[in-house]
């Protein structure tokens, strides 16, 4: 499921990152024969994402050592469970630790975050999603563990789908003939979305042959209003601070998706710790 | 102050991940020659990190756009507070528009937590630092920020520090050996940090020559007692758990750092957005 | 419109594989100060493409050379036309000479090949598509050749869109079984596309809900049948050794779009030359 | 006898480039324990080259996988032969297919064609060579190709041998002064190329000690009086605009070498396909 | 002990820079399943240093080769004496055989050098250091081999320790003032080292905190005077064009460090050569 | 002359391993716009090679800094001669001293060996040529030294002429036999060179048509005597062990070219300084 030709740059640059030209500490301490075992163990309830990515992590560093599962990709887990086991040369775990546990506390932060969502709008036919608000250079896995999540995600980057919005609008003279331009020049493979901020511009979206309508920054009363005038003939995707507190109100209306940055822009880490048996 | 042979390659790595082969909104709708002037807004209160970083992101997209800060680097601003200025080509613009955000609003909440710590302890001669508990592959911007904060750096990565742990200490047979064998191997300019979690282990370190202490998830009796008995002989550093709430009455103990991981973990973006005239 | 950061790594990796450590004529020969002036020139009519990426080529070498562009990008020009001029140093312009005439004869071949296909099926409302049967490095490339050439890009990877095969099928027990797994997971900004082989997989597809459907090596009365079928409630996608000599047979049949996998895979570079003044 | 430290990086290149960061319908679809086996097979008569890479391909994604050639490399193959079988997951097979195709049918297509201008000129004592006509970044696996189908290689790059065109005579003063600059500055392990238009071109650089000379676009007499004239001296290479039709011609006149850019500029694919049992 | 993310890469560049596209004189003589075995033998007195990096050079041409030590890393050796044996495809022993040796020659012969120094202060207690005098690229491989020649490592770059000479004293009006400015910045975790000239320098340094401070360029006379001055407070480290003939008469002055431009600088390789058995 | 595609990621490593993320004491003691202006100086007569490349080590830091040449590069300067000036951001100043020495100070020594050997032999018409014993990663650098030097280079690489040595004739049965194989094989633009022992390997490489013949490991009078029998129909090359006190000896006996591998292999660093005016 993992692209590893991207994720080994991401692993090999972390490791490069955190290590440079030594571990003066274990390199100096521990002797290469000195082997251990280890686990990881969750110091809060959460859903646990980046298990194959944390294995991948501590093999870079030596392929001996032998990683273990206690708990399923995307599982849900109690405070007090352990996580992985990891066996092997002790300059091992010690060198690979920081790397795997700020990556599996990040991306199960993501996971158990798109999960709390999940939950609520789980009586709804709505989809959460995420955006493209991620951490530079790590959109890989933070997409992949908003899936782990159970939440889905929204396009990658800019190449998959079109996102035309005020500015595209501006220079073009309007809702129809920007999606009338885009339509004649992009592949026939790639929908085409449109930001609006009422219900004027989604009628105009819709017209124009939009696939999917985005609902900037509208109100509850507003966005079930759009509900009603869309007819199923798009779509709709609710955008715009959508909070835990306020995603059932939103669902309620009826829209087919719900946006949410905070997904991955401001992730609480999942609070996991490794110790050594 | 920035090292752009590293930084470089962040801005390069995160455009490619971010456009991949076309904006194929804009690159389709805009026309090369159309030129805009867009704005970033602060939407809440924070401290401004990341200026000269989201300068260069536009200008590795296209060398012709004009970045003028609207406020200084480290800035305190209120909500609603213009950050910078952008003209250039339209295309340019809203191509690196995601990536300029997601790196500042990433830099300025980190920035922003780390003056909200450092306020709390100012009349204490307490310092507050980060840890190694960084996103992979941003660490040199994530230090950046805390130092633009206000706060200030631990060790930057394993080369540059020694810090004994248990595991080391298991491994040699005790601190004072632990602390000899690195002693005599590593080299003269640099510094030897050890983890303890009682007065014992305070002691040995002292006694075997450690430059700093950790007291490790000590609580704050414990942290005045390590204070007292330690006489200035080390650097004191409190780690574990420190949150706003509690971090005065750590620095109320005397210790001389105090090691927070929550600065660059569990980050909460700056609200900031990109308008257009 | 073109992805520098991208494509100056092909133009890097270019000039290293021809270069090397030197060119050991021009550099023995050939004084720093030296200045010369040449021309491209077609050799045969075609459609010019990768103007731009030439410029950059010779930029790479030497800032201060100077490329003028004769035509514009996508004119279609008779043989004898004059395409660039380069002033500037002649070891930078014999040391860039073959790399951009590498890619401007390839670039220019597939446009050319593109325009040839639009101008047979200009009286039809359907589309000519490139595939992903591109030189494995040179995809950002050649798919913008094609747009140059006036044809439409498919899908650009795997990534980007939904295709659903036999095999696919088989895994999943249908093509309704396959379509609906698919659609609870992707996203909800990609298209699902399904290849079939006969008018029964046709109403699956549509059945399922497939945004596209490519006839496989189907003939034409399949396909005029296929088109009476799908009532336009899907995109018909004719695939499957489509030549300059059938294609006007099956843009009659009514389909929307007709891939053309030899519009990269098997590319004539257009015959043009680089002469001195 | 191939570098895979080069042609990992065109694999590498090649995955990142067809699959980004998912391929959105195999993953989705099928099972990572899904087991297929497939095989690739000639849909027309031609020469295999490239299965070492192909196989290397597969690899990359999954080490796991197992491709068996079933023809040799070099091997000349008649439509309906099954040239290798993969044996693995089906998200392999189906991940690596279209890259794995888009190398092979390029190399064998390559492979093909330099077969065909060796078994015109088998009765002659002339050796067929490629040029650096070459896809941009893909020339090592162009070249070899060139090499499996029996014709031979020309320089690899600007560094190993010395060319002397037109510009560096005039730079110089003559052909003479050329090639004696020249001399005095390579390394003795380089030879010397000079191009000339006529028999006074001819004889200037036998007498200035050249090793090669290559006759440019000179008609079938020019050679033959040429060839007289060298009397074995140099190495004799015709070049410019010869086709399958003409080769044997330029064969008869005892030119030593015939260089070809049609062997890797305008390469058909050969059509080979992938099909699982 | 070895960081394998970086060496891997100078590795890779050494085999690219080396063979690029293929040893046009191996690949063409010599069978792929042609199986050698071949070994390195001293060609004079010395102390190996860089086993386990030539071991990884063979692997990275060929997974199947085996490499056995018949001494120790950082043994001193004899003339004559056999290092390592290579066993494995023949082909692999020439391609592996020059950048192995280039590796092993140049670490043995700082290896080497470092322990001439040991050997010379074995009786007084003082360290030889290195310096940043490396050649590009190769620090990591450098510094380990002046640590297994016996001597210690100075600071690897400019991140990890402070180091303050005339030019950053002058820009901040003094000794003084220079250490108060770092102090308030760099994390608790860095030592700070002064270069000074005269005791009156040294003086100011210690007042103001330096950890450690260089003489620089000192007479012996100079040094010794330091030495009684500094009484134990900081670390005494003498620099400047210290030699083999010298550096006793610098370590019976007392200073507790010198630095060896010459450890890495100006290496002699060891002589050391591949023989086929 | 150079290749800055290459040189230009020599340079970026060099900076990358110097400073890492941050030059601690320089970023914290020195302002941005505090201007300097330094100087670098010969300590000792030799030969400077590498101004070119040291400028660009300076602007790849900082475009706006001002590197200019007080002397040509190739001069032969004497102690005390001012080589380059540098003036701009003291910061750009003290970063980038120390890569810039260390490629100035490797550059300069190795071209001022050169001209010693080179002006040893000057009343000979032989050639002083390097080896492939470089530093790994810097050939490019080094191979420019040698010429800068007045020597000349041998082949640069695996690729780029054929050298024949004992365990390739062994796995071919004799000299004339391997020399036929490479000859039926090779691009017709490469030379072989053959490594012969005595008189009669001589004898069988002329005879098979080897280009140049390596006398390894000859004493003088077996040189002589190889010379004569060669009379001028092969390059003849000695190599093995060759020192500036033998040097002459061997040129007397008329061979064409003398490699010797200490030019690179055993670099004394010439002694070049960096003041501040």
């Amino acid at each position: 499921m993992i692209n590893w030709i991207l994720v080994d740059e991401i692993i090999k640059n972390g490791l490069r990152e955190d290590i440079n030209n030594i571990d003066i500490t274990t390199d100096t301490l521990i002797d290469d024969e000195n082997i251990s075992k280890a686990y990881m163990v969750a110091k809060e309830d959460g859903v646990i994402a980046g298990l194959p990515i944390i294995k991948r992590v501590f093999e870079a560093l030596d392929k001996e050592v032998n990683v273990i599962f206690k708990v399923n990709e995307g599982a849900k887990v109690k405070s007090g469970a352990k996580i992985v086991e990891i066996e092997g040369r002790t300059k091992t775990i010690l060198k690979g630790e920081r790397l795997a546990l700020n990556i599996l506390q990040r991306m199960s932060g993501i996971a158990s975050l798109s999960r709390k969502y999940i939950e609520k709008v789980k009586e709804y036919n709505t989809r959460i999603v995420d955006t493209r608000k991620t951490t530079p250079g790590l959109r890989i896995l933070e997409k992949y563990a908003v899936r782990i999540g159970g939440a889905h995600n929204h396009r990658y980057n800019l190449s998959d789908a079109v996102m035309i919005k005020d500015n595209h609008i501006k220079a073009c003279g309007g809702i129809k003939e920007a999606i009338q331009r885009v339509k004649e020049r992009i592949p026939h493979t790639v929908k085409i979305e449109v930001e609006v901020e009422d219900i004027k511009g989604l009628n105009e979206a819709i017209e124009g042959g939009a696939d999917i309508v985005m609902l900037d920054n509208m109100n509850v009363m507003q966005m079930e209003d759009a509900v009603k005038k869309a007819e199923g003939r798009v779509i709709l995707e609710a955008s715009g601070g959508i909070t835990l507190n306020t995603v059932i109100d939103v669902a309620k209306t009826g829209v087919d998706v719900i946006s949410v940055g905070a997904l991955t822009h401001s992730v609480k880490a999942m609070d996991i710790s490794l110790n050594f048996y």
